[in-house]
């Protein structure tokens, strides 16, 4: 799994800073977190191809998680894409980019699908063979969800040398991968485990902004290997993170720690601060494994 | 006058091209034409302070022209902006915007008024005590205007000396400034022009983008100081640029001479091109006065 930030600042795009998007690289496919105004130049600046971007994962309809969005579709047009394009958001998405494309007469040359979310519940967004992206509904001033990716368990890995002892022919291969046990011609039976090993550990992601501090989500996100939690403020503007639902460095902590999550990432930095190493020392007082994430930082897991 | 270029590339924005946005400051106003994504960031490199435009002028609702307006009218709002912000542009940019903050649940907290166009004849847009903005209709794929903008004459110089000779009182001043003549108390008749010198010699620009070659457009832009042409292609492309209704360098020299403006300034380049200075050398051998645009360059006149 590789994330890469595109931008992790809250509000206004700068200079030098970028609303919220990231590209998560899992299993080989490429997924999109938000879209904030700029993020097709973030993607070209970090060099990641457009072509490999299908799924486009939208939180909330504020304008710093995806008024990026309708450019970017608008790109994959004039790039002459013709691989579907499938957007997961809120209700209204689909309105919005409809509309300007409407008005700029400028439809795409590809399917683009749109996969309106309003569920206030978890609910499974995308599977496919490798790959599950679940909601994590988060508690913020509009609509908004997070989003779980997992990988899904694979097959058990063959023991070769093991099956070779037992002389099983190979047409039996994919059912031990499978889990089965095996009968041999004198009637023993081998336990599917004397033929394996367990399959590699799967690996999961959860990406939560924007959130006021909300503890609903703490059994969605058990255990995951990393957790992006937004942490807009320090702990000393706390009443100003509670008005505007959102949350600081310590809340982020303090539910990567309940959450038992291995480790955490905070971003979403309101760009009042001068320097975000602030946040990482907040945050450990409370949970020890604490990365920041910063515009072009990539993180390999 | 002085002309910002904020972004004069056409289509995609990428890592070191803007789409269309100039800011055009004249008579102390500063007018932003086109608002293609980026173009807060491109405000801000350019060091151009957000609290002073107040008028925005949309040409079309293709999106490397306005893609960013939604995100610079949110981002008015972050900065607590009070003072009213007026929007030209074609029908349905009104609903754009505002089915973006109604579904983001972010009104702003200033005046914010809409100015929706649909003529397709020339009209006054804008108009104060030292401006006047009409448009200029283009031909291109979807509804497009260009914009000119014209410092209004002012007031006839006061020739101090001479009315001191005939002891004017200062109370005829302000007379004599509108034109007005002089009868003395002898009964003689002072003529204006003994009393005045011309007011200042006022200047136009004019912004035309985008738009096919299109001769219409000669009389409205007539001897203009300055104007603003598209030229997307090369003349080696014409056939592509009357396939999409924009214009080759050839082309918009010829509209130069052919409306007498004194100076012309290309822009919005297609991206094909690896260096933009070919453009000037063929605009060149039509019409002696070429200047081309680039992002963050800066004119005065």
């Amino acid at each position: 799994m590789k994330l890469t930030i595109l931008g992790c600042y809250a509000a206004t795009p700068r200079t030098f800073t970028n609303p919220t998007s990231q590209v998560l690289e899992i299993k080989n496919r490429l997924f999109l977190i938000d879209c904030g105004e700029g993020t097709q130049v973030q993607l070209r600046k970090n060099k990641i191809k457009f072509s490999k971007i299908n799924h486009i994962f939208i939180s909330h309809l504020h304008g710093d998680h995806f008024f990026g969005l309708v450019g970017l579709v608008s790109t994959f047009s004039l790039l002459n894409r013709t691989t579907d394009l499938h957007i997961y958001g809120p209700e209204g998405v689909k309105d919005i980019i409809l509309l300007q494309l409407k008005l700029s007469n400028a439809w795409t040359n590809y399917g683009l699908f749109f996969h309106e979310l309003k569920s206030l519940d978890s609910e499974i967004v995308y599977e496919d063979d490798k790959v599950i992206v679940k909601t994590i509904p988060l508690k913020h001033r509009v609509y908004t969800n997070g989003f779980l990716f997992e990988e899904k368990v694979g097959e058990r890995k063959l023991n070769v040398a093991a099956v070779q002892q037992h002389k099983i022919e190979t047409c039996y291969y994919q059912n031990i991968k499978n889990g089965k046990d095996i009968t041999l011609d004198d009637g023993a039976i081998i336990p599917n485990t004397a033929l394996t090993f367990d399959p590699d550990a799967t690996k999961s992601y959860a990406f939560c902004s924007d959130t006021i501090y909300h503890e609903a989500i703490i059994p969605l996100i058990k255990n995951v290997d990393v957790l992006y939690h937004e942490s807009t403020f320090l702990q000393s503007e706390e009443a100003l993170a509670k008005k505007t639902f959102h949350s600081t460095a310590q809340e982020a902590a303090l539910i990567a720690q309940k959450a038992t999550v291995k480790k955490l990432i905070l971003g979403h930095y309101s760009t009042r601060y001068d320097s975000i190493s602030s946040f990482k020392a907040e945050a450990e007082s409370i949970f020890s494994s604490i990365l920041l994430a910063d515009d072009g930082k990539t993180f390999e897991f």
